[in-house]
């Protein structure tokens, strides 16, 4: 009778367990922000983000993603897939000191910026789908 | 002296699967797919992209990356970020089961489609960027 009590315990733990990774999971936020450079910038601005992503992803539990690319026939076009835990995450990054040195000194570089708010279309799955980068 | 060598030896080495390792991410293919779904057909088409993205990543060793997203305010303008190992993985993947599945079954439902070839910022920092789905 004991073994039968344990097992509905265990499976209860199991299910809370789960649904606190999904809830997790469900509060994140996912957008990817499309960027224009001017130029003469570029290099200028590629070291200060890659700088900036790394130090995010580092520094920052709640950051979960920064994902800088551009496009391979304009390349002062980046994109940049951004999730992070929550939203509260998402404010704290943005009084970093490292997000606010990038903000600050890459202003006069861009000449736009487009963010677009997106939701994973699985979320159940995201760490499957990122699984090869383990 | 042989310490000496030894350790020439391992750092020979190391430098070699450093540069294996690189080079292996240099001819990576990273692509954002823009597609636009007919909205009736948005929560079929979304089910069978899952599909697809699940088998894909499980299946496909050269395929490491198929994200699905949706906009937030437009949720019929589904975002894929796919990684490929390089142009054979792709190649190949193009002719799957899975993939002639979800091409053929989802070709209907397409109303517009718009691939974005890009290429990451900081191909060595790949594995550091996407490392909190470890």
């Amino acid at each position: 009778m004991n073994g039968f009590w344990n097992k509905i315990k265990v499976s209860f733990l199991f299910t809370f367990f789960s649904l606190g990774i999904m809830a997790q999971n469900k509060d994140q936020m996912v957008r990817i922000a499309e960027v224009e450079i001017i130029p003469d910038y570029l290099e200028q601005y590629k070291a200060i983000l890659k700088e900036e992503a790394e130090a995010s992803i580092r520094l920052e539990p709640g950051v979960i993603v920064i994902f800088p690319m551009f496009q391979k026939d304009h390349p002062n076009q980046i994109k940049i897939l951004e999730i992070y835990a929550n939203n509260e995450a998402y404010q704290s990054h943005l009084k970093t000191p490292h997000f606010l040195l990038y903000k600050t000194s890459t202003l006069k570089m861009v000449k736009s910026l487009k963010l677009n708010d997106l939701v994973a279309l699985d979320v159940e799955a995201m760490s499957a789908l990122f699984k090869k980068y383990q």
